[in-house]
């Protein structure tokens, strides 16, 4: 599936430490991209969060993600939601706190965080190719009640690229999970957002603290670096002589 | 169970707003109360942290943990910890940094992290009694790969009320699990304590925002009141108005 010229393992510039990957045996996991949290007129603006936070992300991980599907590295998205009838959606999460729409309501863009309504879908810059694993995840974490072991397990993966909204909410969630899975989780500071900027910055340094007890933080310039062509660093290197 | 003149449900002062509790439905849930996270001499210690900024934390959890034995609750203590042959211990976590001790090394109180050396046990100020439950972990999440959801859901429990160590990690980590699961988690500020003070009020600033996006926070002392037996708030009544 990789293109003949990638190399099949890098080195990631990242905190706490440098890692080293086997392209093979790893993953980029883009977590809940959706229309609903990322568009102005969505769910997320009608909260009052301001959607501009967000929109950072969608460049670097457009980056990397364009990279892995050339090299053919294996790309899994997430969305978060819940069956038409929310009988995956626990009655403390629906009822929590007094919002104008609730799980399943009508919003702007279909019912709320509902599977199938548009709302719920990837944004287009980032949408999903046929082959590619798309896991619907009734929670925070991408691990709880989803197929996405599994997934991983059957692709023998031992480390993820993670990126994608929010910062201390979902990417942090999802993060905590795969370590406990014994997953190395490789977090892209770029490539991730939160409504508020204090979070993110704290979630990524909850994640590298203490050795990386969570897990390591980068960035797509870095990972890009790492996973790039050695005929394009030759050419690269060429120009550079020059 | 529930002595007679303890009340049967409370609410609970507490951010984003107050909650009402079913306390025959809530367990106090005491995360990783463990001599060697806790104790100077002990392997949190050897790895250069101040086990001094978890001291705190001891004393409100043990007045909860008085209430809730003289009340009846469930309790359930938890414990991270490897088999002895660390088979339950991912590589990556046994590699991760370059600490001097390693999960399974002999470290001052028994092997590091293993289940049944003198370390890994609950400090003596919180000791488990006989009948209480205790959940060994072999991950930050109280939930991955143990039977706390089972024990849970047998005595239909629907709230937890969450204390213990660290704030930023092993707590945070279960109450976002639990939340998934859809517990109505309450968690103890001065309950929960972690090697770095800004770890811990952000660690509970996460859990409480957008609405109480993974739980309420509280503090012993609220939890108290809403626990106080009626008899026991008119003698102090009384005593006030005198």
């Amino acid at each position: 599936m990789a293109s003949s010229n990638y190399p099949t393992s890098g080195t990631v510039a990242a905190q706490p430490a440098p890692i080293d990957l086997d392209w093979a045996k790893t993953a980029l996991v883009i977590i809940d991209m959706q229309r609903d949290f990322m568009e102005p007129g969505g769910f997320g603006e009608t909260l009052g969060n301001d959607v501009s936070q967000l929109a950072g992300a969608v460049e670097p991980i457009a980056a990397v993600l364009a990279a892995a599907r050339d090299s053919g590295m294996l790309v899994v998205h997430t969305r978060e939601g819940h069956l038409p009838d929310l009988s995956d959606a626990p009655p403390a999460k629906v009822e929590r706190g007094a919002p104008s729409l609730r799980i399943g309501d009508p919003g702007p863009m279909g019912r709320i965080l509902i599977r199938g309504e548009a709302g719920h879908d990837i944004i287009p810059a980032l949408y999903p190719l046929d082959n590619e694993v798309v896991i619907d995840k009734p929670g925070k974490g991408a691990f709880y009640a989803t197929e996405l072991d599994d997934v991983l397990q059957r692709y023998c993966i031992e480390n993820l690229l993670v990126c994608g909204v929010t910062t201390e909410v979902c990417v942090n969630t999802t993060v905590r999970e795969a370590n406990d899975r014994g997953y190395r989780c490789v977090v892209l500071a770029d490539g991730c957002a939160s409504y508020f900027p204090e979070f993110h910055e704290m979630g990524l340094k909850m994640i590298k603290a203490q050795g990386g007890i969570f897990g390591w933080v980068s960035d797509s310039a870095a990972v890009l670096e790492a996973m790039t062509p050695e005929t394009s660093k030759n050419t690269l290197a060429a120009g550079a002589s020059r």
